[in-house]
């Protein structure tokens, strides 16, 4: 075994009450995750808001120390909020994030961070004349311990040159979900949706501030009752370098996983390759998430990132915000990653 | 565990003699696979020839049950010999494949089975004039007992409609090729070399005739001293039931893995998914071949396939051969994955 001599994990980055975030917009689970890692990190929860007061009510029995706006408009005037985070339905964050920088804050919206391509030119233009930030929670690489150890090995040389990477990202539909997430109108479609942890991913891990893209397909293979859903997405991109990429997407996550989605990533280079087996390692009597697997000139190696290497993204979030530096995740980044969803839905859509 | 009620392993198609073969060409190390699956099913080998007398002379210490045939012409009029397996230099198989079928008996040739289009419309005339066989060794399928009980799953239905799979088809390199390796002319790139692999099992799996081609790249990332080496090829296709595929392959296995290639097979259903960790399951602590995992609505499974299942293509092939039938492969769909490589790779190459 490679000795891995891994970094600290990220500690606190602000003291209590330091880092005042609130939250608006509990329409996708997700905004859970995004509430954990923040906390962890060491902000502090301050008010909550979402037009369905069921949903804050929900969200404050999970955290407590969180307090229900009054408004959205009550929210947004709180002088000591420095950054509102978000899952609102897709289609309506980017109207969200506009407000939040106006009001002077940073925004931390999840994933699609839009659904058009003139929301974006509006996020782009809104950042540029308020200074603010509008980050992006893609959470299957910042919220990963796999996905952070995957950054280091591939920093470290392990594998020499990143040269192609592929992801799955299939997904359990489940039931319950609300109408707005059959409707295009408000999710964007799948490649924009949950193929934009994979394209995210792509620029990340090889470099690349942008990527052609060589293909894009979508399909409903299994769902006519739901004529707008997508219950599949591939697509292939290749990068400035030279790099290739490939990903699929689905919705067909069956009932006898023991986790919602067996999530992967390849990342093929030079010297090697990384797997990443992020959400469950299938049938290999190893339970739990972040294995992850690399295959260089030493060795085969097995390691599990769980509770090792931590999320750093949050941490340093907190500190772009404090500081405004962007060493978490640059603005250009993040918009490069959604625009590029933005376009591949096009080309999927046949637009 | 779903209990698997697995069916007998293939036994002995002929006794001895009664299905008498021989090999010509021997420049791919293929030769051997194919002469020992042919073995193990009951055939008798013959006389043996390449034009290189050295390799010959090994290949006989191998099988020391063959004989030298003292010319190609030699081999071609034993009245004995029922079939020709060759790994002749690809570009030279469907030559070698025509003078095969004039001479009365069936051919058997390594993947690539010839590297131009020319070749094989050469190939279809010849075989309906001759009527006699032209079937190809695409032996990441017909000789793994992973893919074996792959088709047995899915045949079952254990996971629904297979809608989308996905390939990996790395290999390793090494040293000491024979020059002809790297020179296009002879191989025809590596999405018809080492590619028709992925592309026969997209056909067989999706039970598919054809396929349209929705991409196909390759590169050269990291061999410039082999100028005409293709190092890494990708390639997306969608079958006419609206099924889509996408492979990768490379050259890139680094000295570390304990295998060859960590070949993969991801077959997607409606239902459910099957992995085929072929060659190695890296890091698992469980050394060998065929391992066969899926997941769908009853759980993730496991299953060692090795010496479960055995290949059954070598029976039928051997029982074809003798009774005029198709139940190894049909002669349509050995030409059909010809087919759709050299088209794969020719839009690779721009053509």
């Amino acid at each position: 075994m490679t000795e891995l001599h891994l970094p600290p994990k990220p500690g606190l980055a602000a003291g209590p009450g330091e880092f005042v975030f609130s939250v608006a917009g509990l329409a996708h689970g997700h905004i859970y995750g995004m509430t954990r890692g923040l906390l962890e990190a060491g902000a502090t929860l301050g008010s909550v808001w979402d037009e369905d007061s069921q949903k804050v009510t929900e969200f404050l029995k999970a955290f407590p120390q969180g307090r229900a706006a009054d408004s959205l408009e009550q929210l947004l005037e709180d002088p000591q909020v420095r950054l509102v985070a978000s899952a609102a339905v897709p289609s309506r964050r980017c109207e969200l994030g506009l407000r939040v920088m106006e009001a002077g804050k940073d925004y931390f919206v999840d994933k699609a961070p839009m659904t058009t391509l003139a929301q974006l030119e509006q996020a782009r233009e809104a950042v540029r004349r308020t200074n603010r930030k509008y980050m992006v929670y893609y959470s299957e690489r910042l919220h990963s311990e796999a996905a952070t150890l995957a950054d280091l090995l591939v920093r470290r040389g392990e594998i020499g040159r990143v040269i192609h990477m592929d992801g799955f990202g299939p997904h359990r539909l489940g039931g319950g979900r609300p109408d707005w997430f059959y409707q295009k109108k408000y999710v964007g479609g799948i490649l924009c949706d949950i193929g934009s942890h994979q394209l995210e991913q792509f620029l990340y891990f090889t470099g690349s501030e942008q990527a052609d893209i060589t293909m894009a397909r979508k399909a409903n293979y299994a769902h006519p009752e739901h004529p707008e859903f997508e219950d599949f997405g591939d697509c292939a991109v290749t990068a400035p370098s030279g790099a290739t990429g490939y990903f699929r997407v689905d919705w067909f996550t069956p009932d006898g996983l023991s986790n919602w989605g067996d999530g992967r990533t390849f990342i093929l280079g030079t010297e090697g390759y990384i797997e990443l087996r992020k959400y469950v390692d299938i049938a290999s009597g190893r339970p739990g998430e972040n294995a992850v697997y690399w295959v260089n000139q030493k060795g085969e190696f097995r390691f599990d990132a769980t509770g090792q290497v931590g999320c750093p993204f949050f941490y340093r979030l907190i500190r772009d915000c404090l500081d405004r530096t962007e060493t978490a995740m640059t603005q250009a980044h993040a918009f490069h990653a959604a625009e590029l969803c933005l376009r591949v839905q096009a080309m999927a859509d046949g637009l």
